[in-house]
Protein backbone atom coordinates (compact mmCIF):
# COMPACT_ATOMS: atom_id res chain seq x y z
CA UNK A 1 0.00 0.00 0.00
CA UNK A 2 1.60 3.39 -0.74
CA UNK A 3 0.26 7.03 -0.63
CA UNK A 4 -1.15 8.88 2.19
CA UNK A 5 -0.41 7.99 5.62
CA UNK A 6 -3.93 8.15 7.20
CA UNK A 7 -5.77 6.12 4.30
CA UNK A 8 -2.85 3.42 4.48
CA UNK A 9 -3.38 3.42 8.63
CA UNK A 10 -7.46 3.86 8.23
CA UNK A 11 -6.85 0.54 5.70
CA UNK A 12 -4.50 -1.31 7.58
CA UNK A 13 -6.88 -0.82 10.23
CA UNK A 14 -10.41 -1.76 8.62
CA UNK A 15 -8.43 -4.70 7.28
CA UNK A 16 -7.38 -5.64 10.84
CA UNK A 17 -11.17 -5.98 11.69
CA UNK A 18 -11.67 -8.70 9.46
CA UNK A 19 -8.84 -10.41 10.20
CA UNK A 20 -9.08 -10.83 13.57
CA UNK A 21 -12.62 -11.56 12.87
CA UNK A 22 -11.02 -14.59 10.79
CA UNK A 23 -8.52 -15.35 13.14
CA UNK A 24 -10.63 -15.39 15.99
CA UNK A 25 -12.67 -19.13 17.24
CA UNK A 26 -16.05 -18.42 15.19
CA UNK A 27 -18.65 -17.59 17.29
CA UNK A 28 -21.08 -20.65 16.51
CA UNK A 29 -18.80 -22.74 17.77
CA UNK A 30 -19.17 -24.06 21.99
CA UNK A 31 -18.46 -22.79 24.12
CA UNK A 32 -20.36 -19.82 22.33
CA UNK A 33 -20.25 -16.95 25.31
CA UNK A 34 -16.71 -17.64 25.90
CA UNK A 35 -15.89 -17.01 22.18
CA UNK A 36 -18.61 -14.21 21.95
CA UNK A 37 -16.59 -12.79 25.10
CA UNK A 38 -13.58 -12.78 22.92
CA UNK A 39 -14.59 -11.07 20.03
CA UNK A 40 -15.87 -8.32 22.43
CA UNK A 41 -12.53 -8.02 24.06
CA UNK A 42 -10.68 -8.04 20.15
CA UNK A 43 -12.76 -6.49 18.05
CA UNK A 44 -14.46 -3.04 17.68
CA UNK A 45 -11.84 -0.47 19.35
CA UNK A 46 -8.26 0.15 19.70
CA UNK A 47 -5.69 1.79 17.86
CA UNK A 48 -4.09 -0.79 16.52
CA UNK A 49 -0.97 0.59 17.25
CA UNK A 50 0.85 -3.10 17.05
CA UNK A 51 -0.97 -4.08 13.87
CA UNK A 52 0.33 -1.05 12.37
CA UNK A 53 3.79 -1.27 13.31
CA UNK A 54 3.47 -4.83 11.76
CA UNK A 55 2.18 -4.07 8.56
CA UNK A 56 4.66 -1.06 8.49
CA UNK A 57 7.61 -3.51 8.82
CA UNK A 58 6.43 -6.48 7.22
CA UNK A 59 6.11 -3.60 3.86
CA UNK A 60 9.46 -2.90 4.43
CA UNK A 61 10.33 -6.20 3.43
CA UNK A 62 7.89 -7.21 1.35
CA UNK A 63 6.24 -9.81 3.67
CA UNK A 64 3.17 -11.73 2.10
CA UNK A 65 0.16 -10.46 3.24
CA UNK A 66 -0.90 -13.83 5.31
CA UNK A 67 2.28 -13.88 7.00
CA UNK A 68 1.39 -9.88 8.33
CA UNK A 69 -2.17 -10.62 8.73
CA UNK A 70 -1.34 -13.39 11.29
CA UNK A 71 1.77 -11.81 12.96
CA UNK A 72 -0.50 -9.03 13.57
CA UNK A 73 -3.62 -10.41 14.73
CA UNK A 74 -1.48 -12.76 17.05
CA UNK A 75 0.07 -9.45 18.81
CA UNK A 76 -3.20 -7.63 18.95
CA UNK A 77 -4.50 -10.59 20.56
CA UNK A 78 -2.04 -10.99 23.21
CA UNK A 79 -2.11 -7.23 24.23
CA UNK A 80 -5.81 -7.97 24.02
CA UNK A 81 -5.52 -10.30 26.91
CA UNK A 82 -3.52 -8.06 28.59
CA UNK A 83 -6.21 -5.40 29.04
CA UNK A 84 -8.57 -7.85 30.22
CA UNK A 85 -6.48 -9.18 32.55
CA UNK A 86 -5.19 -5.95 33.80
CA UNK A 87 -8.65 -4.17 34.08
CA UNK A 88 -9.43 -6.96 36.53
CA UNK A 89 -10.66 -5.95 39.91
CA UNK A 90 -7.35 -7.90 41.36
CA UNK A 91 -5.19 -5.70 38.94
CA UNK A 92 -6.51 -2.40 38.12
CA UNK A 93 -10.16 -2.76 38.40
CA UNK A 94 -10.99 -0.64 35.33
CA UNK A 95 -14.71 -0.47 34.46
CA UNK A 96 -14.01 1.19 30.96
CA UNK A 97 -11.62 0.42 28.18
CA UNK A 98 -12.02 1.79 24.93
CA UNK A 99 -14.86 3.63 25.66
CA UNK A 100 -16.64 0.44 26.35
CA UNK A 101 -17.71 -1.68 29.92
CA UNK A 102 -14.33 -3.99 30.18
CA UNK A 103 -14.99 -7.70 30.14
CA UNK A 104 -15.42 -8.51 33.72
CA UNK A 105 -17.91 -6.28 34.01
CA UNK A 106 -20.26 -6.84 30.75
CA UNK A 107 -19.31 -10.56 31.34
CA UNK A 108 -17.93 -11.85 34.83
CA UNK A 109 -14.65 -12.18 36.49
CA UNK A 110 -14.27 -16.14 35.57
CA UNK A 111 -15.10 -15.39 31.98
CA UNK A 112 -12.37 -12.57 31.94
CA UNK A 113 -9.96 -14.36 33.20
CA UNK A 114 -10.83 -17.35 30.71
CA UNK A 115 -10.78 -14.96 27.78
CA UNK A 116 -7.40 -13.08 28.25
CA UNK A 117 -5.71 -17.07 28.49
CA UNK A 118 -7.83 -18.57 25.54
CA UNK A 119 -6.57 -15.16 23.80
CA UNK A 120 -3.31 -15.93 24.37
CA UNK A 121 -3.24 -19.60 23.21
CA UNK A 122 -5.05 -18.59 20.13
CA UNK A 123 -1.95 -16.11 19.15
CA UNK A 124 0.46 -18.43 19.26
CA UNK A 125 -2.04 -20.91 17.20
CA UNK A 126 -2.90 -18.26 15.29
CA UNK A 127 1.28 -18.02 14.33
CA UNK A 128 1.98 -21.44 14.16
CA UNK A 129 -0.77 -22.24 11.84
CA UNK A 130 1.00 -19.38 9.07
CA UNK A 131 2.71 -20.37 5.83
CA UNK A 132 6.08 -18.53 6.78
CA UNK A 133 9.02 -21.23 6.54
CA UNK A 134 9.18 -22.83 9.62
CA UNK A 135 12.39 -21.83 10.93
CA UNK A 136 11.33 -18.04 10.69
CA UNK A 137 8.28 -18.95 12.33
CA UNK A 138 9.82 -20.74 14.94
CA UNK A 139 11.80 -17.51 15.68
CA UNK A 140 8.98 -15.48 15.73
CA UNK A 141 7.06 -17.79 18.08
CA UNK A 142 10.04 -17.77 20.04
CA UNK A 143 10.30 -13.92 20.31
CA UNK A 144 6.45 -13.75 20.57
CA UNK A 145 6.57 -15.97 24.15
CA UNK A 146 9.36 -13.52 25.29
CA UNK A 147 7.68 -10.20 24.73
CA UNK A 148 4.90 -11.57 26.43
CA UNK A 149 6.40 -13.35 29.52
CA UNK A 150 8.10 -12.66 32.66
CA UNK A 151 10.80 -11.23 31.13
CA UNK A 152 8.57 -8.65 29.08
CA UNK A 153 4.56 -7.65 29.22
CA UNK A 154 4.25 -10.00 32.23
CA UNK A 155 7.46 -8.97 33.89
CA UNK A 156 6.69 -5.15 33.46
CA UNK A 157 3.11 -5.75 34.98
CA UNK A 158 4.86 -7.43 38.15
CA UNK A 159 6.49 -4.60 38.58
CA UNK A 160 4.01 -2.06 38.12
CA UNK A 161 1.83 -3.65 40.69
CA UNK A 162 4.69 -3.67 43.21
CA UNK A 163 5.22 0.12 42.41
CA UNK A 164 2.26 1.71 43.47
CA UNK A 165 2.88 4.17 46.08
CA UNK A 166 6.99 3.33 45.79
CA UNK A 167 9.30 5.95 45.12
CA UNK A 168 10.91 4.99 41.74
CA UNK A 169 13.84 6.78 40.13
CA UNK A 170 14.00 7.37 36.16
CA UNK A 171 15.41 4.34 35.47
CA UNK A 172 13.35 1.96 37.03
CA UNK A 173 10.55 3.32 35.55
CA UNK A 174 11.97 3.04 32.28
CA UNK A 175 12.50 -0.22 32.94
CA UNK A 176 9.76 -1.43 34.14
CA UNK A 177 7.89 0.25 30.98
CA UNK A 178 10.67 -1.11 28.46
CA UNK A 179 9.08 -4.89 29.53
CA UNK A 180 5.24 -3.86 29.90
CA UNK A 181 4.85 -2.03 26.82
CA UNK A 182 7.67 -1.69 25.13
CA UNK A 183 8.95 -5.50 24.54
CA UNK A 184 5.82 -6.47 22.72
CA UNK A 185 5.58 -3.26 20.38
CA UNK A 186 8.77 -4.27 19.82
CA UNK A 187 7.94 -7.81 19.23
CA UNK A 188 5.56 -6.06 16.67
CA UNK A 189 8.03 -4.56 14.35
CA UNK A 190 11.03 -7.70 14.60
CA UNK A 191 7.73 -10.05 13.60
CA UNK A 192 6.41 -8.19 10.98
CA UNK A 193 10.25 -7.99 9.49
CA UNK A 194 10.69 -11.24 9.81
CA UNK A 195 7.19 -11.73 7.79
CA UNK A 196 9.27 -10.76 4.63
CA UNK A 197 12.52 -12.39 5.32
CA UNK A 198 15.67 -13.52 7.89
CA UNK A 199 16.87 -10.35 9.49
CA UNK A 200 20.82 -9.49 8.80
CA UNK A 201 22.24 -8.50 11.77
CA UNK A 202 22.60 -5.00 11.16
CA UNK A 203 18.56 -4.66 10.29
CA UNK A 204 18.01 -6.04 13.55
CA UNK A 205 19.98 -3.61 15.37
CA UNK A 206 18.73 -0.42 13.61
CA UNK A 207 14.89 -1.93 14.26
CA UNK A 208 15.77 -2.61 17.80
CA UNK A 209 16.91 0.95 18.37
CA UNK A 210 13.77 2.28 16.85
CA UNK A 211 11.65 -0.33 18.80
CA UNK A 212 13.30 1.35 22.17
CA UNK A 213 12.41 4.88 20.63
CA UNK A 214 9.00 4.28 20.26
CA UNK A 215 8.50 2.15 22.73
CA UNK A 216 9.72 4.76 25.59
CA UNK A 217 7.46 7.33 23.35
CA UNK A 218 4.27 5.90 23.74
CA UNK A 219 4.69 5.51 27.26
CA UNK A 220 6.01 8.90 28.17
CA UNK A 221 2.85 10.39 25.75
CA UNK A 222 0.34 7.82 27.71
CA UNK A 223 1.77 9.09 31.01
CA UNK A 224 1.32 13.14 29.40
CA UNK A 225 -2.16 12.02 28.41
CA UNK A 226 -3.72 10.83 31.43
CA UNK A 227 -2.24 13.64 33.13
CA UNK A 228 -4.59 15.96 30.64
CA UNK A 229 -6.51 14.41 28.64
CA UNK A 230 -10.06 13.70 29.99
CA UNK A 231 -11.75 10.36 30.06
CA UNK A 232 -14.07 11.07 27.30
CA UNK A 233 -11.15 11.34 24.75
CA UNK A 234 -9.26 8.64 26.30
CA UNK A 235 -11.96 5.65 26.16
CA UNK A 236 -10.66 4.93 29.67
CA UNK A 237 -10.50 6.34 32.91
CA UNK A 238 -7.78 9.84 32.77
CA UNK A 239 -6.10 10.97 35.36
CA UNK A 240 -6.18 7.11 36.88
CA UNK A 241 -2.18 6.98 37.45
CA UNK A 242 -2.08 9.90 40.08
CA UNK A 243 -5.14 8.75 41.81
CA UNK A 244 -3.65 5.19 42.55
CA UNK A 245 0.08 6.94 42.92
CA UNK A 246 1.44 5.58 40.35
CA UNK A 247 4.26 7.04 39.34
CA UNK A 248 4.82 8.69 36.04
CA UNK A 249 7.28 10.62 33.72
CA UNK A 250 4.92 13.55 34.12
CA UNK A 251 5.18 13.20 38.59
CA UNK A 252 8.97 12.41 37.87
CA UNK A 253 9.86 14.97 35.07
CA UNK A 254 7.31 17.60 35.40
CA UNK A 255 4.87 18.10 32.28
CA UNK A 256 7.40 20.33 29.82
CA UNK A 257 10.56 17.91 30.12
CA UNK A 258 8.20 15.04 29.55
CA UNK A 259 6.75 16.84 26.30
CA UNK A 260 10.40 17.49 25.21
CA UNK A 261 11.48 13.81 26.23
CA UNK A 262 8.51 12.25 23.50
CA UNK A 263 9.94 14.91 20.81
CA UNK A 264 13.99 13.79 21.09
CA UNK A 265 13.01 10.36 21.18
CA UNK A 266 10.87 10.70 17.80
CA UNK A 267 14.01 12.21 16.21
CA UNK A 268 15.83 9.33 17.50
CA UNK A 269 13.39 6.99 16.35
CA UNK A 270 13.59 8.40 12.69
CA UNK A 271 17.28 8.24 13.01
CA UNK A 272 17.32 5.08 14.04
CA UNK A 273 15.14 4.22 10.14
CA UNK A 274 17.48 6.04 8.31
CA UNK A 275 19.40 2.64 6.61
CA UNK A 276 16.09 1.97 4.98
CA UNK A 277 15.67 5.35 3.23
CA UNK A 278 12.54 5.70 1.98
CA UNK A 279 10.90 2.29 2.26
CA UNK A 280 10.63 2.86 6.27
CA UNK A 281 8.17 5.91 5.48
CA UNK A 282 5.41 4.05 7.16
CA UNK A 283 7.69 3.50 10.65
CA UNK A 284 8.85 7.11 10.74
CA UNK A 285 5.22 8.29 10.92
CA UNK A 286 4.41 5.67 12.74
CA UNK A 287 6.80 6.90 15.43
CA UNK A 288 4.87 10.53 14.50
CA UNK A 289 2.00 8.95 15.28
CA UNK A 290 3.00 7.26 18.65
CA UNK A 291 4.35 11.13 20.03
CA UNK A 292 1.55 13.21 18.42
CA UNK A 293 -1.67 11.08 18.87
CA UNK A 294 -4.35 12.63 21.16
CA UNK A 295 -5.82 9.83 23.05
CA UNK B 1 15.28 -46.23 30.58
CA UNK B 2 13.98 -49.57 31.06
CA UNK B 3 13.05 -52.00 34.00
CA UNK B 4 10.53 -51.78 36.49
CA UNK B 5 7.51 -49.13 36.50
CA UNK B 6 7.92 -47.72 39.58
CA UNK B 7 11.16 -47.14 39.49
CA UNK B 8 10.98 -45.59 35.88
CA UNK B 9 8.04 -43.24 37.07
CA UNK B 10 10.31 -41.89 40.34
CA UNK B 11 13.28 -41.16 37.85
CA UNK B 12 11.25 -39.36 34.96
CA UNK B 13 9.89 -37.76 38.31
CA UNK B 14 12.92 -36.30 39.87
CA UNK B 15 14.08 -35.41 36.14
CA UNK B 16 11.47 -33.35 35.76
CA UNK B 17 11.79 -31.43 39.02
CA UNK B 18 15.21 -30.85 37.85
CA UNK B 19 14.18 -29.99 34.33
CA UNK B 20 11.23 -27.87 35.07
CA UNK B 21 13.26 -25.81 37.40
CA UNK B 22 16.22 -25.11 34.45
CA UNK B 23 12.93 -23.87 32.34
CA UNK B 24 11.44 -21.37 34.55
CA UNK B 25 13.23 -17.61 35.01
CA UNK B 26 15.96 -17.81 37.08
CA UNK B 27 14.92 -16.96 41.12
CA UNK B 28 17.63 -14.42 40.76
CA UNK B 29 16.26 -12.44 37.80
CA UNK B 30 13.72 -9.51 38.16
CA UNK B 31 10.42 -9.45 38.76
CA UNK B 32 11.69 -11.89 41.24
CA UNK B 33 8.62 -12.01 43.93
CA UNK B 34 6.77 -13.05 40.13
CA UNK B 35 9.54 -15.66 39.34
CA UNK B 36 9.51 -17.05 43.00
CA UNK B 37 5.89 -17.19 42.61
CA UNK B 38 5.87 -18.94 39.19
CA UNK B 39 8.45 -21.60 40.93
CA UNK B 40 6.06 -21.98 43.81
CA UNK B 41 3.12 -23.12 41.44
CA UNK B 42 5.38 -25.51 39.38
CA UNK B 43 7.98 -27.20 41.62
CA UNK B 44 7.39 -29.65 44.45
CA UNK B 45 4.18 -30.86 43.46
CA UNK B 46 2.03 -32.99 41.79
CA UNK B 47 2.15 -36.51 40.08
CA UNK B 48 3.53 -35.18 36.53
CA UNK B 49 1.14 -37.57 34.94
CA UNK B 50 1.46 -35.59 31.36
CA UNK B 51 5.05 -35.22 31.82
CA UNK B 52 4.99 -39.07 32.35
CA UNK B 53 3.15 -39.68 29.23
CA UNK B 54 5.40 -37.20 26.92
CA UNK B 55 8.24 -39.61 28.44
CA UNK B 56 6.27 -42.93 28.04
CA UNK B 57 5.42 -42.12 24.22
CA UNK B 58 9.20 -39.88 23.35
CA UNK B 59 11.09 -43.29 24.31
CA UNK B 60 8.53 -45.27 21.87
CA UNK B 61 10.08 -43.17 18.79
CA UNK B 62 13.18 -42.59 20.63
CA UNK B 63 12.97 -39.10 20.84
CA UNK B 64 16.27 -37.08 21.87
CA UNK B 65 16.73 -36.15 25.96
CA UNK B 66 16.31 -32.41 25.38
CA UNK B 67 13.73 -32.58 22.82
CA UNK B 68 11.52 -34.68 25.51
CA UNK B 69 12.46 -32.40 28.36
CA UNK B 70 11.42 -29.52 26.63
CA UNK B 71 7.59 -30.97 25.49
CA UNK B 72 7.27 -32.47 29.21
CA UNK B 73 7.86 -29.24 30.65
CA UNK B 74 5.96 -26.97 28.10
CA UNK B 75 3.02 -29.32 29.09
CA UNK B 76 3.60 -29.06 32.54
CA UNK B 77 3.67 -25.27 32.92
CA UNK B 78 0.48 -25.40 30.47
CA UNK B 79 -1.04 -27.70 33.48
CA UNK B 80 0.43 -25.69 36.55
CA UNK B 81 -1.02 -22.35 34.84
CA UNK B 82 -4.17 -23.65 34.83
CA UNK B 83 -4.50 -24.84 38.42
CA UNK B 84 -3.13 -21.41 39.86
CA UNK B 85 -6.29 -19.66 37.52
CA UNK B 86 -8.60 -22.10 38.00
CA UNK B 87 -7.93 -22.19 42.30
CA UNK B 88 -8.89 -18.06 41.99
CA UNK B 89 -11.61 -16.57 43.89
CA UNK B 90 -13.65 -15.74 40.82
CA UNK B 91 -13.01 -19.76 39.61
CA UNK B 92 -12.94 -22.24 42.18
CA UNK B 93 -11.58 -19.95 45.05
CA UNK B 94 -9.71 -23.15 46.75
CA UNK B 95 -6.91 -22.66 49.64
CA UNK B 96 -5.23 -26.14 48.78
CA UNK B 97 -3.36 -27.62 46.07
CA UNK B 98 -1.14 -30.22 46.37
CA UNK B 99 -0.97 -30.05 50.21
CA UNK B 100 -0.08 -26.43 49.78
CA UNK B 101 -1.64 -23.15 50.17
CA UNK B 102 -2.81 -21.73 46.43
CA UNK B 103 -0.87 -19.24 44.74
CA UNK B 104 -3.23 -16.54 45.52
CA UNK B 105 -3.05 -17.47 49.23
CA UNK B 106 0.50 -18.09 49.21
CA UNK B 107 0.57 -14.35 47.62
CA UNK B 108 -2.18 -12.66 46.33
CA UNK B 109 -4.43 -12.10 43.76
CA UNK B 110 -2.92 -10.20 41.27
CA UNK B 111 0.53 -12.32 41.07
CA UNK B 112 -1.63 -15.18 40.80
CA UNK B 113 -3.05 -13.81 37.44
CA UNK B 114 0.37 -12.84 36.46
CA UNK B 115 1.62 -16.35 37.05
CA UNK B 116 -0.69 -17.75 35.25
CA UNK B 117 -0.32 -15.28 32.04
CA UNK B 118 3.81 -15.91 32.47
CA UNK B 119 3.67 -19.70 32.77
CA UNK B 120 1.58 -19.94 29.43
CA UNK B 121 4.02 -17.90 27.77
CA UNK B 122 7.15 -19.76 29.02
CA UNK B 123 5.47 -23.06 28.25
CA UNK B 124 5.46 -22.00 24.32
CA UNK B 125 9.33 -20.38 24.79
CA UNK B 126 10.47 -23.62 26.12
CA UNK B 127 8.89 -25.08 23.78
CA UNK B 128 9.96 -22.91 20.67
CA UNK B 129 14.05 -23.13 21.64
CA UNK B 130 14.19 -26.47 21.80
CA UNK B 131 16.66 -28.43 19.00
CA UNK B 132 13.69 -30.49 17.23
CA UNK B 133 13.79 -29.58 13.36
CA UNK B 134 11.59 -26.46 12.56
CA UNK B 135 8.77 -28.19 11.17
CA UNK B 136 8.20 -30.74 13.90
CA UNK B 137 8.68 -28.00 16.66
CA UNK B 138 5.51 -25.60 14.63
CA UNK B 139 3.21 -28.60 14.90
CA UNK B 140 4.30 -29.08 18.16
CA UNK B 141 3.03 -25.53 19.38
CA UNK B 142 0.74 -25.54 17.21
CA UNK B 143 -1.13 -28.13 19.04
CA UNK B 144 0.09 -26.94 22.58
CA UNK B 145 -1.68 -24.06 21.36
CA UNK B 146 -4.70 -26.06 20.56
CA UNK B 147 -4.72 -27.59 23.43
CA UNK B 148 -4.33 -24.93 25.86
CA UNK B 149 -7.06 -22.70 23.71
CA UNK B 150 -10.91 -22.50 23.67
CA UNK B 151 -11.21 -25.34 21.52
CA UNK B 152 -9.38 -27.25 24.12
CA UNK B 153 -8.70 -26.78 28.07
CA UNK B 154 -9.67 -22.54 28.81
CA UNK B 155 -13.22 -23.96 26.73
CA UNK B 156 -13.40 -26.40 28.80
CA UNK B 157 -13.09 -24.54 31.89
CA UNK B 158 -15.87 -22.37 30.45
CA UNK B 159 -18.09 -24.90 30.33
CA UNK B 160 -17.42 -26.43 33.53
CA UNK B 161 -17.85 -23.17 35.17
CA UNK B 162 -21.17 -22.58 33.40
CA UNK B 163 -22.54 -26.43 34.51
CA UNK B 164 -22.41 -25.49 38.03
CA UNK B 165 -25.66 -26.31 39.04
CA UNK B 166 -26.88 -27.39 35.79
CA UNK B 167 -28.08 -31.05 35.03
CA UNK B 168 -25.95 -32.25 32.05
CA UNK B 169 -26.66 -35.20 30.09
CA UNK B 170 -23.68 -37.95 29.94
CA UNK B 171 -22.96 -36.67 26.24
CA UNK B 172 -22.19 -33.03 27.57
CA UNK B 173 -20.26 -34.18 30.66
CA UNK B 174 -17.64 -35.91 28.65
CA UNK B 175 -17.88 -32.92 25.80
CA UNK B 176 -16.26 -30.92 28.59
CA UNK B 177 -13.99 -33.13 30.06
CA UNK B 178 -12.79 -33.94 26.52
CA UNK B 179 -11.68 -30.20 25.97
CA UNK B 180 -10.73 -29.28 29.98
CA UNK B 181 -8.64 -32.07 30.63
CA UNK B 182 -8.33 -34.68 27.32
CA UNK B 183 -7.11 -32.14 24.95
CA UNK B 184 -3.52 -31.30 26.80
CA UNK B 185 -3.19 -35.12 27.76
CA UNK B 186 -3.00 -36.01 23.78
CA UNK B 187 -1.61 -33.13 23.36
CA UNK B 188 1.35 -34.61 26.07
CA UNK B 189 0.95 -38.09 24.17
CA UNK B 190 1.13 -36.64 20.70
CA UNK B 191 4.30 -34.11 21.63
CA UNK B 192 6.09 -36.78 23.59
CA UNK B 193 5.66 -38.72 20.55
CA UNK B 194 6.62 -35.48 17.55
CA UNK B 195 9.73 -35.12 19.71
CA UNK B 196 10.78 -38.28 18.26
CA UNK B 197 9.26 -38.41 14.64
CA UNK B 198 7.20 -37.05 12.07
CA UNK B 199 3.74 -39.84 13.26
CA UNK B 200 2.47 -41.78 10.37
CA UNK B 201 -1.36 -41.75 9.93
CA UNK B 202 -2.00 -44.68 11.73
CA UNK B 203 0.41 -43.98 14.48
CA UNK B 204 -1.41 -40.90 14.77
CA UNK B 205 -5.14 -42.12 14.89
CA UNK B 206 -3.89 -45.25 17.64
CA UNK B 207 -2.01 -42.50 19.43
CA UNK B 208 -5.21 -40.58 19.49
CA UNK B 209 -7.71 -44.10 20.94
CA UNK B 210 -5.31 -44.25 23.39
CA UNK B 211 -5.25 -40.47 24.62
CA UNK B 212 -9.37 -40.56 24.57
CA UNK B 213 -9.43 -43.23 26.90
CA UNK B 214 -6.81 -42.30 29.36
CA UNK B 215 -8.33 -39.00 29.20
CA UNK B 216 -12.00 -39.81 30.15
CA UNK B 217 -10.60 -42.56 32.62
CA UNK B 218 -8.57 -39.77 34.45
CA UNK B 219 -11.36 -37.94 34.80
CA UNK B 220 -13.85 -40.66 35.90
CA UNK B 221 -11.15 -41.64 38.55
CA UNK B 222 -11.38 -37.93 39.36
CA UNK B 223 -14.96 -38.01 40.14
CA UNK B 224 -14.58 -41.09 41.97
CA UNK B 225 -11.58 -40.19 44.06
CA UNK B 226 -13.49 -36.46 44.48
CA UNK B 227 -16.31 -39.11 46.19
CA UNK B 228 -14.59 -41.45 48.43
CA UNK B 229 -10.74 -40.30 49.24
CA UNK B 230 -10.46 -37.25 52.25
CA UNK B 231 -8.62 -34.07 51.46
CA UNK B 232 -5.51 -35.40 52.88
CA UNK B 233 -4.83 -37.92 50.47
CA UNK B 234 -6.01 -35.78 47.69
CA UNK B 235 -4.00 -32.97 48.65
CA UNK B 236 -6.72 -30.86 47.56
CA UNK B 237 -10.23 -30.25 49.24
CA UNK B 238 -12.62 -33.48 48.62
CA UNK B 239 -16.35 -33.48 48.26
CA UNK B 240 -15.42 -30.12 46.59
CA UNK B 241 -18.21 -31.08 43.52
CA UNK B 242 -21.06 -32.52 45.72
CA UNK B 243 -20.97 -29.03 47.76
CA UNK B 244 -20.54 -27.06 44.41
CA UNK B 245 -23.15 -29.23 42.92
CA UNK B 246 -21.05 -30.06 40.13
CA UNK B 247 -22.17 -32.74 37.48
CA UNK B 248 -19.74 -36.00 37.89
CA UNK B 249 -19.49 -39.24 36.80
CA UNK B 250 -20.57 -40.53 39.84
CA UNK B 251 -23.61 -38.07 40.66
CA UNK B 252 -24.84 -39.56 37.01
CA UNK B 253 -23.70 -43.21 36.87
CA UNK B 254 -22.80 -44.05 40.72
CA UNK B 255 -20.15 -45.56 42.27
CA UNK B 256 -20.33 -48.94 40.71
CA UNK B 257 -20.67 -47.59 37.20
CA UNK B 258 -18.25 -45.04 37.31
CA UNK B 259 -15.57 -48.16 38.41
CA UNK B 260 -16.53 -50.06 35.63
CA UNK B 261 -16.40 -47.62 33.12
CA UNK B 262 -12.91 -47.04 34.26
CA UNK B 263 -12.02 -50.43 33.87
CA UNK B 264 -13.00 -50.77 30.74
CA UNK B 265 -11.30 -46.96 29.23
CA UNK B 266 -7.97 -48.98 30.91
CA UNK B 267 -8.66 -51.78 28.26
CA UNK B 268 -9.32 -49.49 25.62
CA UNK B 269 -6.27 -47.79 26.56
CA UNK B 270 -4.58 -51.17 26.20
CA UNK B 271 -6.04 -52.33 22.78
CA UNK B 272 -5.09 -48.92 20.94
CA UNK B 273 -1.50 -49.69 22.06
CA UNK B 274 -1.82 -52.87 20.60
CA UNK B 275 -0.17 -51.87 16.73
CA UNK B 276 3.10 -50.50 19.36
CA UNK B 277 4.19 -53.52 20.32
CA UNK B 278 6.02 -54.01 23.22
CA UNK B 279 8.15 -50.15 22.72
CA UNK B 280 4.51 -49.12 24.01
CA UNK B 281 4.53 -50.78 27.59
CA UNK B 282 5.25 -47.53 29.42
CA UNK B 283 2.19 -46.15 27.88
CA UNK B 284 0.45 -49.24 29.11
CA UNK B 285 1.52 -48.97 32.84
CA UNK B 286 0.38 -45.40 32.79
CA UNK B 287 -2.87 -46.38 31.75
CA UNK B 288 -3.05 -48.75 34.52
CA UNK B 289 -1.81 -45.80 36.97
CA UNK B 290 -4.36 -43.33 35.94
CA UNK B 291 -7.47 -45.90 36.55
CA UNK B 292 -5.34 -47.66 39.71
CA UNK B 293 -4.41 -44.07 41.66
CA UNK B 294 -5.25 -43.41 45.01
CA UNK B 295 -4.81 -39.49 44.66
Amino acid sequence: MSGDFSAWQRAVQAQMEQTLKNFLPALEHEPKVLHEAMHYAVLDGGKRVRPLLVYAAGELFDANADAMARAAAAVEMIHAYSLVHDDMPCMDDDDLRRGKATVHKKYDEATALLVGDALQAQAFLVLAEGTVEASRKVAMLSRLAQAAGSHGMCGGQAIDCAAVGQALTLQELEHMHNLKTGALLEAAVMLGAWAGKTLLAAESLALHAYSQAIGLAFQVVDDILDATADSATLGKTAGKDAAHNKPTYVSLLGLDASLALAEKLRQDAHSALLPFGDGATRLRELADLIVQRKA
